[in-house]
């Protein structure tokens, strides 16, 4: 028997052998230290507090539900309310056939806070996995076939359709907000679509109003995911993309998770400016959107409750304290983002220390997640700190007092006193 | 100012142009005869029959609820009881760093119920498109990059992986189960994987038994999605794969989603004979599985109690109902799935008429769902029909001679008196 065929990738655009080699040595080393791999009950009426099994309690400083809406009992009475209304999770047809009312009032009800038209997904993952390629090809936009220009520091889900987008256009990766490679490829080609966080993940946010002056100059199409903003910034929860873009009509689409702050599940497509014929063949052929199961009635109840807190005081009020506790964790703990509305802080730890130091907040009753390198550059490794409005000020002087003690860069006196 | 560049795709795998080019004029032709774009509200206590608002009432025979367990009331106050317990619909974390025990509770029910290791995923679609890369990169499977062959009918889920899984190793289609082609792969690569329909949705089951041949001959990894067999088919519901597929071990992997026969939402990817070490690199790496939100717990404690069900003589009761409703159509109207078990049947219609027989059929009080040139090839246009457990005899006989009016073609004299 002659030797079989092996294979050599092209790894254009990703490659598992190096994510996967890079990536396990991080999980492992982090479950070694007690930092992943936890199963933890909430605590009754406590939002954000855990315990696990063997009785160990702490503040979780890594969840993204800024505002603590996740466990509002009004969200969880709509989606109960949603349950028995409905009488199914789903009833299992695509939409574009037959579909409960569900997700039309849900999409009216958010269409509405947002203004915008919105189309729902089951994640903002789903719905970038679906929209990137429409984009790709020509059919989410003004008709013309676009380059494709992702951020290099993108979020994987939307990373991960350049090999789908690359079947129907060019593609290519830009440094982060690399505002003059944008320029340059929009002079040279008829159509350029830009693809980046509208917040990052590791806090920061994207330069809206250069990308405007690039969009009106050149008709550059803007694709945001502004999932780590929605809710927790803005009038209304906005979000801070559509509170500092001026251009909202084709040019700008954004997509952002309902598991964040807005404290449900699903997503949120945001749209401007399109016919309804483009908006039926986002939902035909959107990838997943057309042909996968839509967001149950559970999480489409919580959401129209959680819309409803939005569009109160209440609002207003959750804003205020997530941002009175970014301010107070930073006249604590000095980081790259002092000062910042963003709710989440890198605290710079060394690539050496940044384990033993996580083990030892957790200890002390915080969970904070490490990042380092190889997941981020070598010498920007740190604790990343998520706030939330509904972290006590016990909570929050308690976990600075927790990394001061791993050697956290502390605030200025003054900044500590103010 | 010179001209700026127009792209020309390459369309090694899909094409956008051409996928809404057919597929809009379809959808476009199905809404102006009322068959698609339709919302309406299920009725309380009779499972699948839905009213729109205008007031007409329909039962549904394109819902691939084919037990009817959506509307179980179980099942609703499952999902009920778990958004009370957890006081959560999700509680925004990556589940590799903590979770709640949600998730590894319905996973060790699922993998009771069904004799395997399960990892639990918001959609089969998501599945699919987070495992086959790790498949293409061999890191699924027995280490070895393998020839990535998929079925030219297989599931647009599966299909829609097929440039990021050539980005991760060679990819090719073949014809619709054509093992021949199989067996001459096997023996030119070191190894191959297969992706294929466990349970078509057009009616049809994969060949399992020749495939296992191969798998024990060569090695063959087969990648089934059963979807439209899982808990309408078999033992406990353990779906038409894994009833007859002599082979479980890490050469067959199996996703299905729960939002079909089974009931609730969701999906379980079923895994045997990998060790604890691959099964975290599925939920470190596995895309969306890893970077984005999970089974929200409504779905979490529907599929708890779905799984109970599963265990009880009920579901052999359901099942039995499902089979004597197929039994009375076939005896009926005769189809290309006449006398198999599948609950799908298409009704030979001609491309010209199969349209304004499915509006007919609507308004006689049944909705189907029109296939036809392009989206299926020309000469086997017709109307799909899928049967569920709680359709009655009277609804089961009224569809049959509103068919059998429009023009479908008749069981003979002896099946209709059997």
């Amino acid at each position: 028997m002659t030797e079989r065929r092996t294979i050599t990738p092209p790894h254009r655009y990703r490659n598992n052998d190096k994510a996967v080699g890079v990536g396990n040595a991080f999980w492992d080393l982090s479950e070694r230290n007690g930092l992943a791999g936890i199963t933890a009950e909430l605590e009754d009426g406590e939002p954000g507090v855990l315990h696990t099994e063997d009785g160990h309690e702490f503040t979780n400083f890594t969840c993204c539900s800024y505002l603590d809406l996740d466990s509002h009992p009004k969200v969880i009475e709509g989606a109960v309310a949603a349950l028995r209304r409905f009488g199914v999770l789903d009833h299992c047809i695509p939409r574009t056939r037959v579909q409960l009312p569900a997700l039309p009032e849900l999409e009216a009800s958010l269409g509405e806070l947002f203004g915008a038209e919105v189309v729902a997904a089951i994640s903002a993952g789903v719905a970038s996995a679906g929209l990137l390629p429409l984009i790709a090809s020509g059919h989410l936009g003004n008709g013309v076939r676009p380059l494709m220009v992702f951020d290099r520091n993108c979020h994987v889900s939307m990373a991960a359709a350049k090999p789908t987008c690359a079947d129907e256009t060019e593609v290519v990766t830009c440094d982060h907000h690399d505002l003059g490679f944008l320029e340059d490829m929009c002079a040279r080609y008829e159509r350029v679509a830009y693809v980046v966080d509208g917040a990052d993940s590791l806090g920061g946010y994207a330069p809206v109003r250069e990308l405007a002056e690039l969009q009106e100059k050149y008709g550059l199409l803007v694709y945001y995911d502004d999932s780590h903003s929605i809710s927790a910034y803005g009038e209304r929860g906005i979000g801070y993309i559509r509170s500092h873009c001026p251009v909202l009509d084709e040019r700008t689409i954004t997509v952002a998770t309902l598991n964040k702050a807005f404290g449900t599940s699903g997503a949120a497509i945001l749209l401007d400016g399109y016919p309804k014929d483009t908006l039926r063949v986002v939902e035909r052929f959107a990838g997943a959107l057309s042909y996968s199961q839509p967001m149950n009635t559970a999480a489409v109840g919580a959401s129209l409750a959680s819309a409803e807190i939005h569009r109160t005081e209440e609002l207003t009020v959750l804003q205020r304290r997530l941002r009175a506790n970014i301010e107070l964790f930073d006249r604590h703990i000095s980081t790259g983002q002092s000062g910042t509305t963003f709710p989440i802080r890198v605290v710079s730890m060394s690539d050496e220390t940044v384990m033993e130091a996580g083990r030892r907040v957790y200890e002390a009753g915080f969970y904070v997640s490490p990042v380092f390198f190889p997941i981020v550059a070598r010498g920007t490794a740190g604790l990343r700190v998520m706030l939330r409005a509904g972290q006590t000020e016990e909570q929050i002087r308690g976990l600075c007092a927790a990394l001061a003690a791993v050697g956290a860069q502390q605030a200025a006196p003054a900044e500590a006193t103010r």
